[in-house]
């Protein structure tokens, strides 16, 4: 008998190059890690729990995660709280607040932190004193951007905190914080406060807000951000405002289709929640004395519990993440906009939460890790299960590796082989065509020289079993097997894009190699053979004509190969993760092409 | 001059149809409202709250969040903790306690309840009262899911519950339970209380746990978890236990790549944190005495605070969305140990937490809303702003709009616009050889149908113009903004997928239809001219030779055409979400094509 050369197919590789310039290195690696950045930045919040879930440190933590923080909270108060209202709040002490602080800022590197509701005078003072113990040494110096949202009026109107509180708050929090972020209820009654006049400060149009929120900066505080959610605005209005005041920076959020040359998206919004009311925040920061007047389409909702927390959660979470405070506020306003636009209105039967998830999304496939650096190939492989092995431990392997496979199995095999590899070095020639880099054109066209080297091997070996070249380029019949699953390759390559195609080449890449692997376990010579199933060493390497073909696949140049594909096609994943839609249909091709693979198999051992 | 008849473009449109059909309806209508889905189901866990945030009500708001779920949570006692340990205790009243559960039930849909540190017998009891009002009419049938996690046990092993308190736990706890988890120090505790004697049983094998997870079972719960976190075990040991008794049924999780026929991925499995030992848990379900054991690799890893929590809260999860228990536990399972493995090691100083959302990813385009239905074009529109305003404002169409658009420059681009149109069939023509279904195919190709009428169009104007139609066809030399852009067109057709090739269309539809706006809003006649910019009704209808152009793209077909290319790019896009990088090609290729159209206004206006 005739012993096999050379027959690797060093062409049923994917060329790492080929594939990757696409994608970014930094990307690349960063997405083989984690999902979530391992930078995710710790962050703290101090106030209240809502056992409803809606505001609070719930709502806090919420947002945190959904900005990829870690959140960490000091309780000030427990509350029996849902939808509908507060029924009860029971007071954590202020020494116990203070261990709480403690507790995290001993431990973990916060990099921002926010205050809500702190209840009392003294829970406030117990705050404060935590702070300045960790932050002794060079409080203004160390202290991690400090969003402090003045929790003190409810949204019936009533006061939360006594007099002796809002002093304290004014004195002692304010000059500590990065931004404070009152309502217009809150920055009247703390004005009203500060002034310790009567009667009442009002806030009544932009205007009263701007000068506002100057003299709130007046307590101290690095910026001010005076939100309007409660006062009724108009385009008109800020374009009057705008124009009189030539120093105002008018904010816009991207997200919004009102914008200038968006015609034909603003006629097509037939939404019925949106109307023509503005929201309107003024920030001011007094560094620079900026003024900023953030707009926004009024939402008609009733899920609107929580938007104050949520607000200042993401404006610590984004500043922690290191944003500049007008990006932090921009972006944290989008945010909470989007939480109100897309909350479940069926939660809860008063004003309901937030959908404090509403820019994140499942990831089907979960990130490359150490112990499973294959998750794509892994989910294939076993979603696909039962066709995979009917393929990889396919009874011509099985015949092959015993060397009692009947020579005109393999020569059927051999032959169409022959015409396969013609739709396989056109597929990477699609491949070449679809890139966008020379390093992927040039890794493509590789391989195809790789296969035309390999046919003339075919056509050595093939007149050694008494095969003239003629016979083999123009007298073999094409099968049906071959003709389906070469078709298959081009019809993906002219119809997807270049990931599609190559995970198209995936099946016959890996299952060679598997197939080489499971020969090589199994081997008798090897001493290794332990198949657990009674079949330990039953792969026979003297005298079996096709050892060559069992050690090439079995062999380091071809396994190099198979590493190389599983990491480009792992690789480009983690890069470019799938949607549902897109997963499902790279699992079809890739289960397509493994049945066709068993199917080549199938085919070569039919007695004619 | 010659009135222009008849130019409208219904060829520049995407046919909703033509892309759609490989989204299904329902996911097209889901991801048209909303990224998290609107049926996220409210969970509640009663427990202790971690001031690190990295176990008790913060870890299962975290794990409730990433599984889709609405969390809400009721606190038994406040912890001053971090990641090296519990510092204080500062506990809830048990009147409070049944207050914060009493809020909740009686407001929001509980789908699922966890129960976790429970503190003392007092705080148990009150538990048990506020569940039990609530579902007082019939108990065992109105509860929802309810997981017992029987925190008892430190990880330093002692005891955090008094004899009392694990007494309730067995009397009226482990009753209402669908199931309990404890691990192993807990289930010694628990048998050794339950059985009332000395000394304390010990669990040290696989077997160990099959016995003590029945006789667990003997307290009432519908079924026991036994976590075999604390025990060391090899697969050996697993395929003894399997081999004798034939009734266990092994569980293995999907994505760990230590499966049959995988031998590919083992090999090139090189992370060091990967051990041999595994972690083995043991279910018993009463109900039909079904004995499962899950196996799963151990991870060398210090980030496990919390571990338990999570794992708890993401069954209570995962039954509050409709999984059967065996799927719960086994998905709940893998959530926990790839939050083990993807966590940050870098917070805190001691057992830091695990990483709660590693399977979510950022959503880069908000979900479409009735504020904005149309987040990707916004997204496009507003990254382009600059070359989109150059484009649609463009000089040409200016003078087009007052009626003295030199008329070389306007045969220049008709000419050049008849060959554009060549290019521009062809692209339909590739992307009906994209197709997948019968209807995309037809719907392409009714395009292409249209271009072929339109181009009869152009002759028979061309010649009213002097332009014979052999000069059309033979004589006009392409200029190079023309092939450039269908050269373009051509490529991202060969290069991409269908949505890619969809987006290289988009520019062309999208701006004429913006154009025909802008115009028709500026129109004299239209007493409607409101510019803003001191040019209201610029736009000259009559006697204008261009006037028939104006009201074809500001026309109700064109704009139905407009309507219905932002209806199929944005339910593509919010079925089929773009990652990062693809994101990033979609916009070049958007960005590109603009750039192309104003360049081919640009050559339009150029004196020869």
């Amino acid at each position: 008998m005739v012993v096999i050369e050379r027959m690797t197919r060093p062409s049923r590789s994917h060329d790492r190059e080929n594939v990757t310039p696409r994608v970014k290195p930094t990307l690349r690696i960063s997405a083989a890690c984690h999902l979530v950045p391992m930078s995710q930045p710790s962050v703290l919040t101090i106030a209240g729990s809502d056992s409803g879930g809606g505001a609070g440190i719930q709502a806090d933590l919420k947002t945190f995660a959904a900005h990829g923080c870690y959140g960490t909270s000091a309780i000030t108060a427990l509350t029996a709280q849902n939808t509908k209202g507060v029924q009860d709040v029971f007071p954590s002490s202020p020494e116990f607040l203070e261990k709480q602080i403690d507790s995290i800022l001993s431990d973990i590197d916060i990099k921002g932190i926010k205050s809500g509701m702190l209840f009392d005078a003294n829970n406030t003072r117990a705050a404060i004193s935590a702070l300045k113990k960790h932050y002794l040494s060079s409080l203004s110096n160390s202290l991690p951007p400090f969003v402090v949202d003045p929790v003190c009026v409810s949204t019936s109107g009533h006061s939360l905190l006594d007099p002796a509180a809002i002093d304290v708050l004014l004195k002692d929090i304010f000059p500590m914080a990065t931004l404070i972020t009152p309502n217009k209820a809150e920055a009247e009654l703390l004005l009203s406060r500060g002034r310790r006049r009567e009667p009442a400060l009002k806030i009544e149009s932009i205007e009263d807000m701007l000068s506002a929120a100057e003299e709130l900066a007046g307590f101290g505080s690095q910026s001010v951000l005076l939100k309007g959610g409660h006062l009724t605005v108009f385009s008109d209005d800020v374009q009057r405002v705008v124009a009189n005041r030539p120093d105002l920076i008018l904010v816009r959020d991207d997200f919004t289709s009102n914008g200038e040359n968006m015609e034909i998206l603003r006629v097509n919004q037939t939404g019925t929640s949106v109307s023509h009311e503005l929201v309107v925040d003024v920030l001011y920061e007094t560094s620079d004395k900026k003024m900023s007047i953030l707009c926004r389409p009024r939402i008609r909702s009733t899920s609107t519990h929580g938007t104050g927390c949520t607000l200042s959660a993401a404006i610590a979470a984004r500043l922690a993440l290191g944003s500049d405070l007008t990006d932090a506020v921009k972006l944290a306003a989008r945010y909470t906009h989007l939480g109100i636009e897309t909350a479940n209105p069926e939660i809860g039967h008063g004003h309901g939460p937030l959908n404090h998830f509403h820019s994140l999304k499942e990831a089907l496939i979960p990130g490359r890790t150490p112990g499973n650096p294959y998750p794509l190939t892994t989910f294939f492989i076993r979603k696909s299960a039962k066709v995979w092995k009917a393929y990889v431990e396919h009874d011509f392997v099985k015949l092959l590796g015993r060397g009692i496979l009947p020579k005109e199995c393999f020569v059927r095999f051999i032959k169409q082989d022959y015409l396969y590899l013609r739709y396989y070095a056109r597929a990477y020639a699609l491949l070449a065509a679809k890139s966008s880099t020379f390093a992927s054109i040039s890794s493509a066209t590789q391989t195809i020289l790789s296969v035309l080297q390999e046919i003339n091997t075919h056509k050595t070996f093939c007149s050694a079993w008494g095969i003239s070249e003629e016979e083999l380029e123009y007298e073999t019949r094409e099968e049906a097997a071959t003709a389906a699953y070469g078709g298959y390759l081009i019809d993906v390559g002219l119809r997807g894009d270049s990931m599609m195609l190559l995970i198209a080449l995936l099946s016959c890449l890996l299952g060679y190699g598997e197939v080489g692997l499971w020969l090589k376990r199994h081997t008798k010579e090897n001493g290794r053979g332990k198949g657990g199933e009674g079949n330990e060493g039953w792969v026979v390497l003297e005298g079996n004509p096709y050892v060559e073909w069992i050690k090439d696949y079995s062999g380091e140049a071809y396994q190099q190969a198979v590493k190389l594909g599983l990491e480009t096609i792992e690789s480009r994943a983690a890069a470019d993760p799938p949607s549902k839609v897109r997963l499902d249909e790279w699992f079809r091709i890739w289960e397509r092409c493994t049945e066709f693979e068993k199917g080549f198999w199938d085919m070569a051992m039919v007695k004619e």
